[in-house]
C-alpha cells in the first residue's frame, strides 16, 4: 500500500460494483459506509471497536473541528488521526453544508461564506481556499471540494446558478488542495455534482468536474428532503455521468434501503449519522427493519437484537432497561450494534456483487426489511 | 472455588490485612474497591472493561433496581449477572441507605420502611424481610442486612436508638436471608455495625452482630459529612470490635487517601460513586491529585493522563476537548481511568501490606498525591 490513492473494482453486477481503494493509511472495501466522527469521535464510540465491526474509513466534520477544537490548534496537536487514535483513512466534508445548517448570520457570495459560530459567536469566513486549508491543517486522507449544497426545492434557474458557482469552487478547491504541498502528495480530493432533479445540470455539473479533474465524485444535493423515489430517480441517471474508474460517494445517505438502492445504481461509499443517531435515541436497526428499543414489549423480552451483533449477548430487556434509564451504556451497545449492522449490510452487499447475484440478494434484503416488525 | 465464602489473610501490616475472599464466582482480591454499578451498569462501562481494569466485583443498588426493571421481573430475566452480563461477584446494598436519600415521603417504623419511588410516585414498602427477598431475587453474591444509617450529626440517645433498631433488623436480616433456599446456601450476609462516632456504641453494635453472626461486617454510618479526620477517628477503634477473620467493609469510601487511610485502619472492602461520577465531570484521579480536565491549560496538551491507564493513548488534550464538547466518549475515559487509577491503588496496597512496608508506601503516595498540582 505504498500509493497515494487507487480505486480497483474486482467485479461489477449491473451498474453496481466492487473493489477497494487503496491509500498510504489502507484499504477501503466498496461499497462503503463512513461512520461519522463529527467533533473527532464516533459518538459512543472508541476507536477500535469502530474498526472491530468492520469500518475501514470515517468522516470528520470540517464545520465543527475548525471551531472546536480549531483547524490551527489540530495542527499543532499532530491532526486529528493522532488527536482522536484512528489511524485508518478520514474523509473530511468541505464545511460548506453544515454553515448553512448550523451557523448564524451566514452571509454568501462569490468569494465564500461569512459566517458566526453557533458555539459562541465568534466570526469565520469559510472560502474553498480555507476549507482545503482547514482539511490540509487536520489531515485529511479525502478531502472534499467545497461547494454550494442547493436548497431543494429549487426551481431550474436557481439550481443552475447554485450548481455553476459550485463548480467555480470546484475549480478552487482544486487550486487550493494542489498547492498544499506535501498533504496533497498523500491524500485525495473528490469533486461533487450538483444540479438539482434537473438532468441536463447534473450532466453540465460532471462535465465540468471532470474537465477540473478528481480523484473521486460525489452525488451531492441529494437526501435534502426530496424522497426515496425522487432521489433513486436521480440515481438512474447521475453516477453514470461521472467517469467509471472512479469512486462515486454519495453525501449523507442514509438508510438501510436507501443504501441497497444506491449501490445498484451504482455508489460505491456512504456517510451517515443515522446509525449513530438512532443508536443513541434508542432504534436498533436490524435485518427484519428498525427496532424501537423503548417499546414495553421488550421489557422482558430475553432475545438479543441479533445473536451475531458484538452486543449480541445482551438481551433486549436489558437494552430496553439501558435506555429507558437514560444510561450511556444504552447509547453506547446501541450505536455499536447499529454500525456493526450497517457494515454487515455492506459486507451483504460487496459478497452478492462479486457473486453477481446482488438483484436477489437486495430483493431478499427488502422483502426482509420491510416485512419485518 | 467450590466454597459458598471463605476469607484467608495472607499477610498482615500493623491493623492492615491483605488475602482474598473465596466465592462461587470467584475471588476477590482484598483491601478490594468494588466499583458501583448502580442501576444493572457500571456507567460508560462494558462489563469487560471493568474486568480488564482489575475489578473482582462490583456493587448494586437495591433501591434502584427494585425500581427498575423490579426485583421480581429480574428474576423472570435469569437475575442481575445475566442481565448485566457480568459473571464474578456482586455485592448488593440493602437499599435503606438510599431510600431515605432519593425517595419521596419515607415513613419509618419499626416494620420498615414505607416510600413513594422517586421514578414514579409508586407506593413501596422496605423491610429487612423484604431486602433479603429482593437481593435474592436480583442473584446477589454478598448480601447486605437491611439497616438504618445512622444521621449525622446524632446526640448520644439519637445514636443509640437507630443502631438498637439496626440491631433489631439484623437479626430479621439473618432470618430472612437463612430462608432463602438456594440461594443462601450460594451467597453471604454481612452485618453492618453502627453506632454513630460513639466508641461505646460501636461495641455495643459490634458484640449484638457478633452474636448474630455474619459472614462479613461492615462499619456503617461514616462517610456521612463527619470529615476524614473524625472518619480516621472512628476507624482507629472500630474495625478492630469486629471479628478479625472476616472481611471488613467501609461502606461508601472514598476519595484515594480515604481508602489508603482506611486500609492502614484494617479495612478490606470499599465502594464508591467517585470514580464514576467524578470522570463523568470530567475530573481525572492521578497519583499527583485529582485533575480537572476542563481546565484551559489543558486544551493543547499533548501529554496522557497517565501512560500506563488504558486510555494512556489519547492526550489530556483530546480529554479536554471530549469534556469540553459534551462527547459521550470524554465520560467513556474518564471513567475508564478513574475506575483502572483505582484499581492501581489497590493493587499498591495489596502489594505494599505483603511485603511488610505499608507504612513507607501510604506516606510516598500521600506526599505525591495531596503535592500534586
Amino acid at each position: 500500500m505504498t500509493e497515494r490513492f487507487s480505486f480497483s473494482i474486482t467485479a461489477t453486477d449491473g451498474a453496481a460494483r466492487t473493489g477497494s481503494i487503496q491509500m498510504l493509511r489502507g484499504e477501503i472495501r466498496t461499497p462503503a459506509f463512513m461512520p461519522v466522527g463529527t467533533a473527532a469521535t464516533v459518538k459512543a464510540m472508541k476507536p477500535e471497536a469502530v474498526r472491530a465491526i468492520g469500518a475501514d474509513i470515517i468522516l470528520g466534520n470540517t464545520y465543527h473541528l475548525m471551531l472546536r477544537p480549531g483547524a490551527e490548534r489540530m495542527d499543532r496537536l499532530g491532526g486529528l488521526h493522532d488527536f482522536m487514535q484512528w489511524d485508518r483513512p478520514i474523509l473530511t466534508d468541505s464545511g460548506g453544508y453544515q454553515v448553512m445548517s448550523l451557523s448564524a448570520l451566514t452571509k454568501k457570495t462569490e468569494e465564500g461564506v461569512a459566517f458566526r459560530s453557533h458555539l459562541d459567536g465568534s466570526r469565520h469566513m469559510l472560502t474553498p481556499e480555507r476549507s482545503m486549508e482547514i482539511q490540509r491543517l487536520l489531515g485529511s486522507d479525502i478531502v472534499m471540494a467545497f461547494d454550494e449544497c442547493t436548497s431543494f426545492p429549487a426551481t431550474w434557474e436557481e439550481a443552475k446558478a447554485s450548481m455553476e458557482r459550485s463548480m467555480r469552487w470546484a475549480q478552487r478547491s482544486r487550486d487550493g488542495f494542489d498547492s498544499g504541498g506535501a498533504h496533497a502528495a498523500r491524500s485525495a480530493l473528490f469533486g461533487i455534482q450538483q444540479g438539482s432533479m434537473f438532468r441536463d445540470l447534473r450532466q453540465i455539473s460532471s462535465d465540468a468536474l471532470m474537465a477540473v479533474g478528481f480523484d473521486g465524485y460525489a452525488v451531492g444535493g441529494l437526501a435534502v428532503g426530496e424522497g426515496q423515489e425522487t432521489m433513486f430517480g436521480v440515481l438512474d441517471y447521475a453516477p453514470a455521468m461521472l467517469p467509471a474508474d472512479r469512486p462515486r460517494y454519495l453525501m449523507g445517505v442514509g438508510k438501510p434501503d436507501d443504501i441497497v438502492g444506491a449501490v445498484e445504481r451504482g455508489i460505491d461509499m456512504f456517510d451517515c449519522v443515522l446509525p449513530t443517531r438512532s443508536g443513541r435515541n434508542g432504534q436498533a436497526f436490524t435485518w427484519d427493519g428498525p427496532v424501537n428499543i423503548r417499546n414495553a414489549k421488550y421489557a422482558e423480552d430475553r432475545t438479543p437484537i441479533d445473536p451475531d451483533s458484538p452486543i449480541g449477548g445482551w438481551s433486549r430487556a436489558y437494552l430496553h432497561h439501558l435506555v429507558k434509564s437514560g444510561e450511556m451504556l444504552g447509547a453506547m451497545l446501541m450505536t455499536e450494534h447499529n454500525l456493526w449492522f450497517y457494515q454487515q449490510v455492506m459486507a451483504g452487499l460487496r459478497g452478492a456483487i462479486a457473486e453477481g447475484r446482488l438483484t436477489a440478494w437486495a430483493d431478499a434484503f427488502r422483502r426482509r426489511y420491510r416485512g419485518g416488525k
